[in-house]
């Protein structure tokens, strides 16, 4: 990973992403977006989705809470962002649990070409044709490599792979990184997935396409730094005060603590 | 109330609650599960909702803001659970404010059996045919005591009743309880209710047929002295700091302050 | 602006307040209402927003998220609640954004008469006709200034009109004023707009015509004071622990510190 200031590059760009993500995790997505920088607009209306992805510098595609209907609204947005050229992200959120929301990837993975595909083990695992117990929207549990998920998924669809856990894996099939840095407490919060999807998003905007990979990396880097120095912070007693503190974080956190305390490096 | 190790047994076992809720609360309700030891899941999609169904120890069905495409979703959801035998709780969410809000409770009888029906005094005075004057979501104004109408509504129903107000009252139409933990800033904070009704699925899960009343009666100590908790901390300084306290409060809560301090007992 | 005690008056009454908004804001929105003394009602469905129309003081109407559905949904609600008098907030979210949203704000003002619409520049100018460059969500740039936008607004709507930014602007299109207070945290942080319409349905719960650019104005200083205040909080590190900071304040400000600390004046 070069050295460049991308969390400066970000909050003087103030990149448009459009979310299209679950009721779930609507407002912390758009939080996540302004403490670092960007801006969230979240629009799922058919009628006006291209105008959307017209001004957006990203797309953010979650299929939490998933209906058709917004399915039918993200196919047409991800085909209009795919032609515009902004980056696309997908967030496969427990696409093990149910056979809809594999057909449902199925559509979107039929009709956009995505950027980064970011998910838990468990999700990745599902996309990549690995057996694997999914625990709802959990990671559960199965026995290949976060980096064996990753990269066979990255080959396969000929993007960047993002994988959460305790150790984040970040590939594009050919190089691959771990991530060390985050906390535990960011699994006790609901949407820290999605919000880091979100994140991903505003990182990619007016990337090119040979620095995707380096991007993902530094978002992920970023995230996971933003979570430890949250639950270091004297004031957080759990996971209710973490969430507010996570956003702080990232308000905060600058391109001199990424270089100083992130932990991240090349798998040979 | 025999002495069992509720907390701990739920943390153990993490088990996966399934909700279909409102939009105002979905967040709080995933965090709430998570602070608590569960894992949340929320999914309505009628495609899907079986095999989630499947998958999860509870369903919590809750009408805050319902249409009737949720409605068809949520019948087949619960009629699944029902063949399952997992606990299914309802949160009749200002049915007392519409006609509409009791016609779909009405078809959600038709079709479920509940283990737990849970809401204030006018939702549930509005369910046993009670005489009341409902204010929107909120509790209103009747003549019934909350264990008049929790006693009735249990016998007409077959199932386990909770009452939330300044007492909480417990009941499955022959014991009753009530519970004087809580703190009035827990009605300062939009969905306390629809909190403590998933918090009930996720301690009835994995549980038997006649233990469902001190379950339902265990959770409602938790989260009653969570609330006393929270406001007890010198950092909550009204109901925005109130509910992100809230949260540590679940996530640190022991058996032992529930036996220490619970403040629960039967009605003669 | 007279004197008079608004904040007591509201905790006092303790107006409904039927919100239609948007899946990113609702939560926020609901704990912005119980945290200035309302009672918040989220109703979307067409079977029953007249019967919550008829139990309301004020309707708030926030296009952050539309869909068609919803549209009719809130027609159906606007028409109930001009017949029954009582007032109506329009919030445009993102108006500039699309033509969809133009679209469905003009099926709005062609059905319904709105006491107050309440935006930023550019979604004001956008309803104006005044050119803008709008950016999502967010104000964008133009060159008209806000008295100027807000003033062709309400002369042209017959309402009164409040524009959010730097400066807030409320007008009548005959008196307007500016109101300096507000912290620019409030704009680093999702719906802090959406929670300002819906205080300001609160505000106007049981007013009178000629009442309706006061009461705004009161809302507005109000509103812009809570978030001095959360700023002031040696607690606050950034916007995630704003947030909550702003609930706080809403919830102890008092009218004395209006009167005292108000920075609102008259245009000539």
């Amino acid at each position: 990973m070069t050295y460049i200031k991308r969390i400066k590059e970000l909050r003087e760009r103030n990149p448009l992403v459009h979310n299209m993500t679950n009721q779930v995790v609507a407002t912390d997505v758009a939080n996540t977006l302004l403490a670092s920088g960007a801006s969230p607009i979240m629009a799922y209306a058919y009628e006006e989705v291209e105008e959307i992805v017209d001004q957006a510098d990203a797309l953010v595609l979650n299929i939490g809470t998933l209906t058709h209907d917004v399915v039918t609204s993200m196919i047409r947005a991800g085909k209009r962002a795919n032609k515009k050229g902004i980056a696309v992200v997908l967030d496969p959120v427990g696409v093990g649990a149910t056979h809809y929301r594999k057909q449902m990837v199925q559509e979107l993975f039929d009709a956009i070409h995505f950027t980064l595909i970011r998910g838990n083990s468990g999700e990745l695992a599902t996309l990549a044709g690995i057996e694997w117990a999914a625990k709802g929207v959990d990671a559960g549990e199965g026995k290949a490599s976060g980096s064996q998920i990753a990269e066979k998924l990255a080959q396969e669809k000929g993007c960047v792979v993002a994988l959460s856990g305790p150790v984040d894996v970040v590939s594009d099939g050919k190089t691959t990184y771990t991530v060390k840095n985050g906390h535990p407490l960011m699994a006790k919060i609901t949407g820290s997935g999605c919000m880091l999807s979100g994140l991903c998003g505003a990182f990619l905007a007016g990337g090119k396409k040979d620095d995707v990979l380096e991007r993902v990396l530094y978002t992920h880097v970023v995230f996971g730094l933003a979570g430890e120095r949250a639950a270091d912070s004297p004031r957080v007693k759990g996971p209710g005060s973490f969430r507010p503190a996570l956003h702080d974080a990232l308000y905060q956190l600058t391109d001199t603590d990424v270089l100083n305390h992130g932990r991240w490096r090349s798998l040979e």
